[in-house]
């Protein structure tokens, strides 16, 4: 287990990546600017925030009812994390000082025992803390806590910093061994007090955050005992099914993703970074459990996971079905938090893989290419007039929906795409990994490195290393699992592979001057993927890959019926860069396919004839950027 | 189209077919019995029936309160039914004394005006006939009046043939095109009055079922108005969606076969019926429009229809979930009663065969073969784990429930098996036709005729005919359209089958005697059989079939993972009888498999290796009887 690993702050990082980089830009000049008017209610027509105002009420500043949801604080929240990453890769004075003016304004919701949460504030303030299992409080405080540690880090400014901090000691106050024994129903303070300790480097968030992991599941009873006190309900969320919230059996002994998927991954999340902070091996393995029950029975290959829509949550293993899958974008989100975090306690590829895997496909299928609309709901198939339409397919869009429709995924892409940075890199006394071929210019403690990147869509990176002083330490660098043929070169010298690959990275160790040049390149060909015979909706198919990139075919491409397509045993095709049209820039695949042709009738004797056919695959993310039509990722095979 | 077809009475014909002869033993000897004391509450720890006492209670028998759903005393009608079949077939005189006195106190509880139903008397006296839509009294009248039609047929008792006059008498008093212009919820009612109108000649029964097809559809808004006119509602059904009633639009436009499956093909078959007795050439093509939909786009291999739980309805055109699929045993029962009006009109054998394919396959599967328990839905593909269990998928039962949890498809199944005779034979003034190779004993107009079948086992059927007097007339016989081979003799000479075969129908025109013998074999090779490319769920895949029955493969007979077998493109498949076990007496299919071998991994470049090994169909029929397990009928073919 590495312990002496340290958390980069944001701010020594640039990201300039040709793929990540517009990305960014997109969130920053587009998502952000257009929440913060819904937030403010400024925007007609479309589904009411309040989510300021609520706090303005709060805080005596205005009058009126709370309006939204019990959790509608964490939307400005979430909002006010992702503006603090944004300020960092771009500084503007007009945001930061309309920012700062929220903030005191939050500052005057929060009450004079450090309780912040305006629904019961200004709604029920009688029912404080009566319903963990519903009512999200410790969730909202969450986020707020991590919006804190990031503004702060982003501005120095310390005001919402000590807003959260006061409602931390409120919570210190509250529940604990001796005190109250209340676990969270969605968790996420643990993540957010986890920031205020790394933050403020005060133990007391630290140990608070292990008691709700702790206390997780010890007594299964907790929500139900918890109901039959207070004698009301705020959803009506079953009291008698725990598993939904993973408080079924403690957290050591969950060896299955079940229950509701983001509540899942923001969990294993906080049990990782706990586990690395108090180095506690037991709950490492816990992790560790849970990461290949998650990853190697319950996740698409897109990334996705979750296969259910009925509580947003997991089914049971290898149920994988692509035209009803949940895979919500924030769920795949919440798999990069705990993969960086296991990434942190041990440089495995696995974790690395899996990063890639979420961030090229299953979470920016969330967003629209032009960054004005996003998908909940990252399916692996989509027919319309089904999808989106049909009992048990309503949940499936075949088009994302304008980005104000929903509240909790676009926030989510936005905070993961403006921190970013975070993601790449840990650094160690002895070692810098690099755990993703993302092109950015780093400040780490022991060296600057500008990383090249021509991912994903071709092979070559290259790492300008400019070490502080003239030292020996090792450069670990990610090698992708999918790379068989990497060549490696330090300074234009072919490194031996083999000898220096340990779990999926390429240990460089050596003395690092003023101007070192490590060059990765690699082929990129098509991949065919094939799933466990025990996904039984993947029976016969291939998916396509190229680098780290998912594929996926398009009705408007290939014609109607996707499904009488093949793809052919002995594949042949062409990745060509995209030159046109919305998809500009993206490589798509060219290849020889074959289209069954069969009777007109229902059922027939007559066996199907193969026709010979062009078909064309795109990146599984730009699916339906292009208007309705069929999509599918898994082909049946020739 | 005939128009001089002759209805066969049941008593005409006695069943002895070595198939369905043990299964009618099975539902009189079984099914009948057990209902009775449903119905009569003697049963404890069931779900409380009251139906019985209902009847009671408004005949001023007994003091209590209505119990039960507005169409329970349907369950009574659809019974007495089922016993008028099976005393035809099995005389009795204690059951018949005990259907007598049931039959005393319906006629009890009719009311002076002739107004026949428990619910509204007893419970709502103010509230009859103000809501057609929900309140199902014009469908448990058209269940009654079939009963009272049957018990008429089998035993000459007329009482309950009077009370159902005296009910249809009111019903033509309310309702017409000078007066209440009302369209029952639930179609049934047309059904029950062309019986009505058969025993006994009277054509206002005829004139009544016309006008509540004719007037269907004429008002889209009949319901809307309906439910703003009473301000009231019984079940919350929306009354904007005309559609899933079949009253969105006249039945003339009517194209596809939509919403609620069984209200649609008992819809259908009041349509049939009446186009055939008005000689109502625009109607016949309505038919025959919904039929092509309805066998041609919407009905699975088995013969199951309606693709969807949600509203137990059609979805769209070559929608057809395999795991999902509805296709309750009723709309199946429907389909028959549709399928034989079409024949009666017109001797073309798609009509015979989709019979068949009913009969054999998406009827019967729905009863346990020791006839206790019964399935309302029929899937395709169940998945232990999944189907039962996890959301939609919850309705699709992997093992047949207790039959008394379902109040419908259990008598349905019933009065269907008990009066097969009728689906087997039309007699025109100048032809006898055969739809079915039934064994069985026809006493017909101009013959007696007794078949011999090894049907559905093996390809070999003879009829003994024995005419009434020596003349000429046409024998006309269906031959399945999937019989490529036939040798047809009469009296040991063989028949050239091409001159004489016209739509499905081989016929015989002779003078026939006293002792005439026409035999039929033909081989019975198993078929595959494929799907249009247009249905997705069974891309890539086969179904096999022999004769009229249609295959699957189970979990215990082929280990787990039948996603993971193939069927080889050159079968090699071997029938064999079943000698032991509850499957004793079937025909059960070996063929040369492969099972494809893959990575563990979830995800892998490894393409999975073929491994030869045997494996086992059975006939769709008997799916669920061993035991929990997996169970397909389309599998990928190599």
């Amino acid at each position: 287990m590495n312990t002496k690993i340290k958390e980069l702050a944001l701010n020594q990082i640039k990201v300039t990546d040709s793929f990540f980089a517009p990305m960014q830009q997109l969130v920053i000049d587009e998502v952000i600017p257009y929440q913060e008017k819904i937030l403010k209610d400024e925007i007609p027509g479309v589904e009411k925030s309040h989510a300021i105002e609520n706090f303005r009420i709060a805080a005596g500043l205005s009058e009126g009812e709370f309006y939204g949801m019990v959790f509608q604080d964490s939307d400005v929240a979430k909002w006010l994390e992702g503006v603090a990453y944004s300020l960092m890769i771009k500084p503007d004075a007009q945001l930061e000082a309309r920012a700062d003016a929220i903030i005191d304004v939050i500052e005057g919701a929060q009450q004079p025992d450090g309780y912040l949460n305006t629904y019961f504030t200004v709604k029920e303030p009688e029912q404080r803390w009566q319903n963990l299992q519903e009512c999200h409080e410790l969730y909202c405080a969450g986020h707020m806590m991590e919006a804190a540690a990031a503004y702060y880090e982003a501005t120095g400014k310390d005001k919402l910093l000590h807003v959260m901090e006061r409602m931390a000691d409120h919570i210190i106050g509250r529940f604990g061994e001796d005190k109250e024994r209340g676990i969270p129903g969605h968790q996420e303070v643990e993540i957010g007090l986890m920031r205020l300790y790394r933050v403020t480097g005060k133990e007391k968030y630290r140990d608070m955050a292990d008691f709700f992991i702790e206390e997780r599941g010890k007594n299964p009873l907790y929500y139900l005992e918890e109901a039959k006190k207070r004698g009301w309900q705020h959803f009506g969320m079953d009291p008698e099914n725990p598993a939904y919230n993973q408080a079924h059996v403690t957290v050591y002994e969950q060896k299955e993703a079940v229950g509701h998927s983001v509540r899942a991954v923001y969990m294993y999340t906080a049990m990782a970074d706990l586990a690395a902070s108090l180095q506690n091996e037991r709950l490492k393995k816990a992790c560790e459990d849970l990461w290949d029950n998650l990853t190697g029975r319950r996740m698409y290959v897109t990334g996705g996971i979750g296969s259910t829509v009925d509580g947003e949550a997991f089914t049971i293993d290898y149920d994988l079905p692509n035209d009803t899958a949940y895979a919500e974008t924030c769920a795949s989100i919440g798999v990069v938090f705990f993969a960086k975090k296991m990434l942190s306690m041990e440089a495995d590829g696995r974790y690395a893989d899996v990063m890639e895997r979420e961030l090229y496909n299953g979470i920016i299928s969330g967003m629209q290419l032009d960054g004005k609309r996003f998908f909940y709901v990252n399916p692996l198939e989509v027919n319309p007039g089904i999808s989106g339409v049909l009992y048990g397919h309503k949940h499936v869009l075949p088009e994302r929906p304008e980005w104000y429709a929903c509240a909790c995924c676009p926030p989510n892409v936005v905070r993961l795409l403006t921190s970013l940075g975070k993601y790449t890199w840990d650094e160690t006394e002895d070692t810098i990994y690099s755990h993703l071929f993302i092109g950015q210019r780093a400040e780490l403690e022991k060296a600057v490195i500008t990383v090249e990147s021509s991912y994903p869509w071709e092979g070559k990176v290259s790492y300008q290393v400019e070490a502080k002083e003239e030292k020996e330490f090792t450069f670990a660098i990610h090698i992708p699992s999918y790379i068989k043929d990497a060549v490696v070169t330090v300074n234009g010298e072919k490194v031996c592979i083999s000898e220096r690959l340990k779990k999926g990275y390429l240990y460089l160790k050596r003395v690092w001057g003023k101007d070192d040049r490590v060059e990765i390149a690699f082929d990129m060909p098509v991949r065919k993927i094939y799933a466990s015979q025990k996904v039984k909706e993947d029976a016969g198919c291939v998916a396509l890959m190229r680098g780290p990139v998912v594929y996926c075919f398009e009705g408007m491409d290939n014609g109607e019926m996707l499904q009488s397509l093949r793809i052919p045993k002995q594949l042949s095709a062409k990745a060509v860069k995209c030159e046109e049209g919305v998809l500009k820039g993206n490589v798509l695949l060219r290849l020889k396919g074959i289209r069954m042709v069969g009777s007109e009738e229902l059922y027939s004797e007559e066996p199907p004839r193969a026709e010979e056919t062009e078909i064309t695959a795109v990146p599984y993310y730009t699916w339906g950027n292009r208007g309705l039509n069929q999509m599918r990722v898994w082909m049946l095979e020739e």
